[in-house]
């Protein structure tokens, strides 16, 4: 009864493990504001939760449109950016079609991908050449396989790179692709793809409260496009994706963006500069630059398998092992903690490597 | 760049409309126990929300199956039971298969079939019949067109029809497609559908947390099939689908349901058989007997379109008007509320009809 396309996936897995330190899912290490999370556990106190949530999401969506800059029948509400991942998919793809994602990246694009019944290309980055988003290629083909769907992670989990807006922008103009761009960790960075959609109808920004919003417990993402492709893509969504309190927790966190989250993104920003610095210290390494809130480095004397073992198991810290990405081979990656877990991750890799 | 499939369809909408008392969409009138809230809040409030919610929701799962009297393997947990559709129709459906609805019926069935790329065919209840269940030919539908999937719901929305098992042992045991059976209300009823597991591997049983559990704003649904079957369909789930919150509330109103909810189901019950009588006491007015909490009532002397724009502009009740349902001009559906929105509602439309 279930579709080849899917008995032939793998699922999704995440092992567990105890530690101490969390630095594997690129979480915000300081998390929600307490005296915010006040703020959003009397509203929800006051609540009827027995009652669907608003049906339009009118207020959360004009508050999105004015903190990116658009209009509020530009924005798309999901519970997390995967349900947008999904609808849009859902909304574009049928079996048989033909979907690029440039690699290492984000796994879940090419498994919802193929759960559609499309196939996915990989176009592989070079690490030589900083996992540069090799625009041309992307290019060739999505024309070569006349693939419907496009999609770009930046900046790039898991290597940290931001891709040129230039280069975006060449994907958006030489496919007849629709092109998706998870922007997940923009914050970190400052990227802004916004002014691509004054030029192109065929560009969707993904965006998340999971990592800089410090919101990964809660659910809440957010897209952007044309109007009239957000129209479209709506018809394909669940009506009431998101819960009350997600959505009260969201709109607390955007009235308060620049006096509580902005610093904290800035504190995670220097702490991932310094954290860079130390490890390009250590021999046995290569850290690749960052514009996220992690660091891509790869383990040149011991396998990173077993690194990333003595990690958890000697030093409480987990990482997260990326080594079975293409080209990834030996490689870990490590979000950036409190300074406090920064300094227990340097102690241990000086320790290892 | 969308599929013609989903440009075709009309976005699944729901108009605005100022009213005092709300009996439109089957939520629970009670509200959760505020002693709950308090217990729940509690929970959320030591809780870091910007870490990811449990990866395999293993203690809801757990707690959900000895709930249900299945095994957790049995159980897929989901963003409201509206994402379980989504995620199993998605997981079973291409372009160019068919799926099977009896309808009149929750109309988001249909919808997210034909996002799916899926050929919908309705089969029509008669309302002369009590819109029963029409085994035999929905079997003749389903082996005609080779459909993959048939959708059932019982008790059914918006007709308040519970399906006897019997029947849906029919559909089961005679066609090649999957069966999701919708036991959104079932707990109004007393309907448990679990046996049928026993016997059929392409069986999947949908409740929900909106309804009886009095969280319809939390977005809590969950999926009852063979262990076999869900490790199939969890492949096409997103993962980190639950918010933290939801799954408090969820784990707390389970640990309390005999104590505080089973209360709350009879009152419900209880009211309904008031309303029953009451409405069946009113001239120009038919109403049917309910498993659910909510009624259909056919209006005789004035149009249906009318007495709802009456119900709510003159008294502030608001109804669904489901006449634009198949077999179902000219009916109203009405949420049974509390006592005094039920007496609102009973001296209301003997004004009106």
């Amino acid at each position: 009864m279930v579709k080849p396309e899917v008995r032939a996936l793998a699922a999704y897995t995440l092992r567990q493990y105890e530690y101490r330190y969390k630095l594997n899912q690129n979480e915000n290490p300081f998390g929600y504001p307490e005296e915010l999370k006040a703020k959003v556990l009397e509203r929800v106190a006051r609540a009827d939760w027995a009652r669907y949530p608003s049906f339009d999401l009118a207020e959360l969506r004009a508050k999105l449109a004015e903190h990116a800059g658009v209009s509020p029948e530009m924005v798309l509400v999901g519970n997390g950016s995967n349900e947008l991942i999904y609808v849009t998919l859902a909304a574009t793809l049928s079996r048989g079609d033909h979907v690029i994602v440039p690699v290492p990246t984000f796994t879940l694009y090419a498994l919802l991908s193929r759960v559609m019944g499309a196939t996915v290309h990989d176009v592989l980055m070079d690490p030589a050449d900083a996992f540069a988003l090799p625009a041309g290629r992307v290019v060739e083909a999505a024309r070569r396989t006349g693939a419907k769907v496009v999609v770009l992670c930046s900046p790039n989990n898991p290597t940290g790179t931001p891709y040129p807006a230039e280069a975006v922008r060449r994907v958006a103009a030489e496919s007849d692709a629709l092109v998706l761009v998870d922007e997940a960790y923009r914050e970190f960075g400052g990227q802004d793809f916004v002014p691509l959609l004054d030029e192109f109808d065929n560009v969707v920004l993904l965006r998340t409260f999971s990592k800089a919003m410090a919101m990964g417990g809660l659910r809440v993402g957010y897209a952007i496009m044309r109007p009239e492709l957000a129209r479209e893509i709506h018809k394909a969504k669940l009506p009431y994706a998101l819960n009350l309190f997600s959505e009260a927790a969201a709109l607390v966190a955007l009235e308060h963006f620049e006096s509580h989250f902005l610093p904290l993104i800035e504190a995670i920003v220097a702490e991932r500069e310094r954290l860079f610095r130390a490890l390009q210290a250590l021999p046995g390494l290569h850290v690749y630059p960052s514009s996220a809130n992690f660091l891509l480095v790869r383990l040149e004397g011991r396998p990173a398998r077993e690194v990333f073992g003595a990690l958890v198991h000697e030093h409480g810290i987990l990482v997260r092992d990326v080594g079975g990405y293409p080209g990834l081979a030996e490689h870990l990656r490590i979000s950036v903690g409190t300074r406090e877990e920064n300094d227990a991750l340097i102690r241990a890799l000086r320790a290892l490597v």
